[in-house]
């Protein structure tokens, strides 16, 4: 039996009653003959707590003492965690992300992690303890300050320890029961998955789809971490996401062409109209952006007008990125001599993800066409080997979701169970 | 302009308001010339609400985990005040017990401070920045654990950081004007102490006097650390506790012959009835006692009666180790042979304190005299060279220090204003 690394959210450690239950569950895996390593989140909404207390005493807080505060959710979820554990007659020992060498960049707020040291986690685990560690934190290489690794990152830490320790698997546990082939709040027939690939789950993760973090995935994928996303409100199995069996066996006959259907409501649209066609402009364009640390999605650019020479660039981007990035266009109206920009918020991504459809061709045809049936209007399209994604209006995401999830034989016969006792993610 | 270190307690910090306005003194301090180095307690009851999530969870949680789980709270506050230092304009960095170099050893939930390296501290100072340290804990130098020094061991902390620092004074700041010559809430009329020496100071954290914790003065005396005990809701000067300048200057014509009247409401009486009066047995029943770590207060041992050859042992003992010092007693009544045991929670301490008494006979005669005037029994007596306790009942404690109190021309013309904004302590 090996290292089992158990990476449970903040819904599931809500109160006293969750931990307790968390900690029969970390118990009952440790019966099994395995070792534990816990990774956990802070309790239900405390760091959106202290993130309002901080607003409080100031509305720009230094990143270094926002993390600092931050990072006490974690010492508190994870001490009582291991007092729990220890109460139920097996020893465990609470570690800060420093304690657990979690070593990161000097990015307060959005820290890397850079290297992994898990020299007191083997001691515990070696001695028979539980280790419980605080997900979302760790210390700099540089200054030994305190850093956390941005909202959601408590599943990088997970799968990071994993790594590192040569786990068996990352089982990370949360409300909901696993990976569905579509959000079930749009498509209620959504069915749940039993396995994705490391791949899918990327693409899943990077369209929109929230149940884990893209960071975490890419982390996995690169290390080969087998995860296993589950209920911690059940004991039903959920979704394995695993090395992609066409690469590691050869073997792509149980894998489904498509994995499911993801869709983005966090995008806008900037068109930046009348750009002349000239060579370095559309550089120009996305050198500022880019000097911005604006992230651009998509990117569309129409076919030039012969007669003006003139040309309209099309781009997507994070809504909360919006503001930032006109104002940097705005500098260089003189400069390339464009004629104006258009801003829309009001657009969604809907995704198609599945590892089998690069062997299936027409995947694409049919998709388009269940869109066109349902009266959805494209305005861009991207494509990767395993994803197609479209631009629609935002009034039309719902519609194109269940539209596509139907074409492709994706529709359960009976409605799962999918969200547990929490408030979702 | 040297460094001063400044200490807050909780009810300093009890919220937001609270934090804006501390941090507006600091940075006042910092404007004087000085380089602040700050140690802050938890927020109000935030050490308390910690405990009793942890009660939730288990009845006795691992002393490991309680002090991972109470060292939340200052991080809470300190990274909050570094916060809104900054927001005024002026650097500031928080540090963990750890990071300050707070070195202890293991004893989980009243740990001793071993050392004290304070080499982040010195240079965030060194670079103009405020420090802000939290209070209340540190890391064992074996295990490398976190570890907390106890109730009320900030004050500590802050001398230990003073001493460590060579500062020019400790400033320790509560709710409460200084120290006072008695309890107001008992004698209406007490008067505020401008000074007090650390000798002084010692004998009355000791009798009960709780403004300031026993080890925090200990500290303090050992390393000749300035104290000025103040109110943060103020700028009035509070109390200097300095270096006995009878030692230092040999000039004791501005020293009080007494500085105040100090009392405990948290004793117990036990009295051992008929033990043989042979050499050894008196030995036996401390020994038991001390074995089962039961703090010895005072102790009377009543004359034998020549015709029993048996005497009567009594001491006094802090009224929580009752039960535990009482069973200890009644394993050794075989070996002993003593008759029965008398338990009585019922006394309280009052004492009469004054590093002016060692050249003032007649003080004693005085006390006492003033006692039997006010109808109080003297159940037992203790004395030092600067300090005369006696052990009386309950319900005559206070009738005990308003008459004391009186006899020493200690009562005020006017009563003074003494507890500013929170809670008491």
């Amino acid at each position: 039996m090996g290292i089992v690394v158990q990476k449970y959210g903040g819904s599931s450690v809500a109160d006293a009653d969750g931990i307790k239950r968390v900690a029969q569950r970390i118990v009952n895996t440790k019966k099994q003959g395995h070792e534990v390593v816990v990774v956990v989140s802070a309790m239900g909404d405390t760091t959106d707590d202290l993130r309002d207390l901080a607003e409080q005493v100031t509305p720009l807080p230094p990143p270094r003492e926002l993390d600092m505060l931050l990072t006490a959710g974690e010492r508190i979820s994870m001490a009582l965690l291991a007092m729990a554990v220890s109460s139920l007659g097996h020893e465990a020992q609470s570690f800060t992300g420093s304690q657990a060498g979690v070593i990161t960049d000097s990015v307060h707020g959005k820290a890397k992690i850079i290297d992994i040291t898990p020299g007191r986690i083997k001691s515990a685990i070696d001695e028979g303890h539980v280790a419980i560690v605080a997900g979302f934190q760790g210390v700099s290489q540089d200054t030994k300050d305190v850093t956390t690794l941005g909202r959601g990152a408590s599943d990088t830490t997970a799968v990071a320890l994993a790594a590192a320790l040569g786990a068996e698997v990352c089982e990370i546990y949360t409300d909901v029961a696993g990976v569905f082939t579509a959000d079930p709040r749009i498509v209620p027939a959504a069915r749940k998955l039993d396995r994705v690939s490391h791949e899918e789950m990327l693409e899943m993760a990077a369209s929109g789809a929230k149940i884990l973090h893209l960071r975490c995935v890419e982390y996995a994928r690169r290390y080969d971490v087998p995860i296993h996303v589950r209920t911690s409100f059940d004991t039903i199995e959920g979704t394995w996401i695993l090395p992609d069996t066409a690469d590691t066996e050869g073997d792509t006959v149980e894998q489904a062409i498509i994995a499911g259907v993801a869709h983005d409501r966090s995008e806008a649209k900037i068109t930046v109209v009348g750009v002349p066609d000239k060579v370095g402009e559309a550089a120009r364009i996305f050198e500022v952006l880019a000097g911005s640390e604006v992230n651009i999605d998509m990117v569309v650019q129409n076919v030039s007008a012969a007669a003006t020479a003139r040309t309209d660039i099309s781009f997507t981007l994070p809504r909360e990125d919006g503001q930032n990035a006109m104002a940097a266009l705005a500098k260089i109206q003189d400069e390339v001599g464009y004629d104006k920009l258009l801003f829309d918020d009001r657009v969604g991504k809907v995704s198609l993800i599945g590892a089998g459809m690069r062997s299936h061709p027409g995947i694409t045809a049919k998709f388009f066409a269940s869109l066109a049936a349902a009266g959805v209007n494209i305005e861009m399209i991207s494509t990767s080997e395993i994803r197609i994604s479209v631009i629609v209006d935002e009034g039309q995401i719902d519609t194109a979701v269940r539209a596509t999830h139907t074409a492709f034989d994706l529709d359960a016969d009976e409605v799962e169970a999918v969200v547990y006792g929490g408030t979702g993610r």
